[in-house]
């Protein structure tokens, strides 16, 4: 595996961990990690031995978000022209956003793991991932409004399709901390575990289930779902039946059919 | 009223009871269903005197899904060029989904009462109707993923504009299968109860409340309701303003104002 | 402030109070409500001091929907020609939309405070808001549906936006009337207060929250929350972006950041 | 070739000819006609031996649009409630609608040969299919605006996307009549012929040269057309991605191949 | 009629006849011209003898476009903060589209007649009219590009739903004049004329052969014309069946039957 | 300048030259191609330097379109499993989009000056630019279809935005050459110019014009013309206004205006 600054990332049972790995800097998102998650998620893209990932924070906390220094070094670049900082500054957030995007769009399932502070733009981290779940001690707000600014690196985007539209407006204007529990009840996360330890085995407990499928199926499941928050109904029904002319010839439904005969757990290739 | 192989229709009360009927195969959706459930949608769309839509499983459970006979043939038509392989299964997939659309696009509401197994395509089912009402007993599972393929009637469409984006994936990756206290709270049924009388009863009792309100009015909402899934908010008001600008002089209002006055039981014609 | 016939409005404390204020007819929609809300609305969007808007009823009862009144003069302008009425109805509707509307596209965040009856009409109007808070007396029901109509002001259009499509569906057809403490098992409310008295001073402790950040990042992030009820992900991540070229360049970053340092409350211009 | 009232069918060569067979009447369009287009375009769609479709009129004139009998009767049965007046019409709107739909959704090219007069309904008819190409005797009129009604099967909707802004208007407004000539400079023909023989001599050559490629190729191709009309680009790329990855596995490749590499003309199997 | 600074308005024959009358500016479009001509089209929907509209411009040219005056008292109201002065632009910037927007959005149609300079603003305000027609004296050029920025009232918005893509860019870019003839090759006019007196002829004698027509019909048309540049075919038939199903049921039908039998021209109301 | 085997980038007054350089294979698009565009639009995106772009073909070809030796190369990474290779396949088609994706997408003018050959793939680029300049022995042919399959890297997407509906379709579904002259009157080129000198004369001669503007507006105005092929017009409004609430800031304008009153050709920075 690469070695990386922000990251630590391994592979096993098909499963990819990717670490946030930063705990003495309370994961805070430097220049290393907006790079370095774009290279790993390329990697789990491209490699079909990766079939699920979960992304976890090292340490007491998840993440704080955005390094303030980075923050500061973007600022240092604007000049005197407000149209030329303006083409600057929209420039770097698309970049960032790039970032998450390719955790929003990667191809296999990506489950948060979440302990501690989740803060600003560990929120944008979290929102682009497919489930959510969390020690009993996690802490999430969307921390932006406090430094002054509308979030944009994801946040605002991907929320209000995850938890309800009064509960969304009321943690963004406010800034207002929750809680694991208050998390669950509003569906940021799916399911709460008293500790971190517990938290890991539960999450990954899931993600080998998942791991488990046909990765063919997980793939198609995926690409609708994410399809449909933008979609209309009739446009997906039409996208999965054009999906799956191709996919339904696939040998992997012969191997599911034979195993559910013999009531044995299927083999699927990668 | 017709006879059919796979349902047994009632009317009565201005309700219809669409009852799935093969009890001894679980209510399995094999052929006759799939285009039987298309002429019994087309008599309920053209006749005034159905105002609700009941849909309910004959004996102990709702439906175990596609009969896996249907499956099987549709798999022994392939011949050996994938591309026009490809070509009748898409064209098959789009008229499985048919069979579904017809009940989405109901002009009347549709109620599912739901009691025992409710498995794979009763899940692409049920996300087409109104509203879904549980026993006890239910399980719910999105089964098609343990047949190594994306759902590709409708589960993947709807269901999202039902439950939180955190569950349904979890739900659709996993196969997990939940029980009606679980479905009730994501949100996936309105209301439990105790065995499968009291779930009739109930369901009925909503049906012949919605019996009692305008055809007229009820349509429109129906619409617009259906309409808001997919469209944005300045065209839903543009497109309702349109809608009633025929409905409000409709007859309906003056009857409903008359019986507001004398404090009585308004009565609408068909 | 000027005077108005339906509302009572005062501003403190960047926070405009907007109160229907006709508790002799239950604050009842009538002529003067549809007009002066627009006026109402154009002077908070036109007055940066304004930083949060709270909507509340005065006395009892929040609001009973539309004055019948009203609704009996629309009907005596009708003539002979269906086709020339449907034009009249079709920009009366059009009209009585524009009214809340305005509400809706307030820069600035809308709480609504509701107590007692939240009827008809009314709860177009806080489907409107960004929240909604209640006190434990509240009831609310789509009252439309009894007077042989298609609510056509808002409900149907927002509240999808709001509340899940099972739930939203079975209040529309039956018009079934729901208290505080469902309608926040619902979503339709963010919060329950035991009584009016706590509801206001609750409501005014959010609103003063909202009041103390940044009037640039409030009003960013609500154009953006607004944004997202009807657009795709990727469009609403470029529009960020775009927004954000300009504002990060305001002074406010560096206030907000200034005040982190030292620890201190920041103090933002309108 | 089964019979049809208001049509004679023919399939050689691999090409339906579809041809309005009531001169007497000026093609007028009657209640066979609408139900029977049905039938034979459904059968088109199923018949993989026809790959190309050309519409024509017998006699002098290509259409004069709908049977004016026929709207009469619609009005016949229109009772005293302006409400299910409206349920009715539009009912029976969209139903008309549908026969047109089924030759806009074809999956084979459908082309029009047009001479004489080619009037309101006719007009709709050939927006819905592919190309259109006329004898220099063809009249174009979008009759409907002298029939005091906005057009609604069609015209209104694909007009605009086959011809410019400009030009629409003025046309629909008008109903101003347009020649051959001008159909043609304004993009709504493609090319035009001297006389009715030649006319049908050059469209069922252009119908030859299409029956010769890949149906697989010219299906696909047909479908992005038809996608591209109504989506975004990157929608439509997304699509042909997902659409290819089925049909690029199909044997019509390699016969393409060959037959390039031999100089000879390929043949594909339906 | 009102006076108006920067207008002349008359009615006669149903017509509207809006003319920039400020010749001795070159009809350059200053404070007065942006608030006026919200007024006049207020007036002209509101007002049901006004069946059609013509605007013009008196003297020598149609339009210079924007008063620069008006630009730089703009410029006078910016601060020191960027973000609350792009608060400010985008508020003004919305308020300018708005007074041509009510130009797009009348419900009667709106005919341009050009001769001489068309420039900048000028062309914003034509692409926002239903169809153009231009004396062979007209020079267009979207002018913007040479004051260092962006058209923002509508060329770039509606531009390219009339003329092709190809087109509209190279005159965006490069700011290049075109003459009435190219304007017409391109699709930008409909006619052109030999000089303004003939301009006016030709354009009021459309006016007029429009203005003959039903006018519920006239409005239907425009309400779907309009609605097609921004929504799919298959919303568009629903919206226009929804339309039809009260405006079929209008005696403007019965009027145009009359009229067609016994071979008179219609008269309908307004 | 980088050197690159596909490709000859040249630099110089603003406008970068992007050279095909395969002149020896009829500058056939091989696998160096795909990926070396992307690199040099890269540079080009980044390199404010830049303001336009010319792209044009070595020798007396534009481009033959994709090199067959590539699509070989795809079709040998096929193994036995349906499933495994439409996702094999998908991907690749994706990559290979994502080619002329940077070219659509590019911030700066695109021009493309064609002569000879412009076949296939040739033709899915030159939809991608933003205008098209041809000598009058170029020939243009979307050749896809003679390859059993339907185009999948942009013509079938980018085409019906430039030229009219029925036009495409003839094309893409018989794969008919066209000249230069044909190919102006439909649109799909601006103009036409005798020889390949006079047609690299004219279009850099257009570059130029274009490269003395403001960078700031021309990267508006075509964001802007981008925008509106896939978005409704209030929406590009709204954009519009958010983007010049911080370019109107820019010191372009200033500049403009006072050359404006100096007479004077302005001088804009990069």
């Amino acid at each position: 595996m690469t070695d990386y600054q922000a990251f630590k990332v391994e592979l096993s049972n098909n499963i990819a961990h990717v670490q946030i790995n930063r705990p003495e800097k309370v994961n805070a998102m430097n220049a290393a990690f907006w790079t370095e998650i774009i290279d790993i998620f390329k990697w789990i893209d491209d490699t079909d031995a990766v079939r699920v990932v979960v992304i976890s924070g090292a340490g007491k906390h998840f993440s704080s978000g955005i390094d303030l220094m980075l923050l500061a070094s973007v600022a240092n670049q604007l000049g005197k022209d407000v149209g030329r900082n303006a083409r600057l500054l929209r420039r770097t957030i698309l970049q960032m956003q790039a970032s998450f995007n390719v955790v929003d769009q990667c191809r296999k399932p990506v489950l948060a793991a979440i302990q501690g502070y989740c803060l600003g733009g560990a929120i944008d981290l979290i929102a682009a991932c497919d489930m959510r779940y969390a020690a009993s001690d996690a802490q999430f707000s969307i921390k932006e409004i406090d430094m002054g600014m509308a979030a944009d690196v994801g946040t605002l985007q991907r929320l209000p399709r995850i938890i309800g539209d009064g509960q969304v407006r009321e943690l963004a204007y406010t800034g207002r901390t929750i809680d694991a529990e208050e998390a669950r009840q509003i569906g940021l996360v799916n399911r709460t575990f008293t500790d971190q330890a517990s938290l890991l085995d539960g999450v990954f407990a899931i993600a080998r289930e998942i791991a488990g499928k046909s990765p063919i199926a997980v793939a198609g499941t995926k690409e609708m779902l994410s399809y449909m928050r933008d979609h209309r109904i009739d446009d997906g029904l039409e996208y999965i039946a054009t999906w799956n002319a191709a996919m339904l010839q696939s040998t992997d439904l012969r191997v599911a059919m034979a195993a559910h005969m013999s009531k044995q757990k299927p083999e699927f290739a990668d």
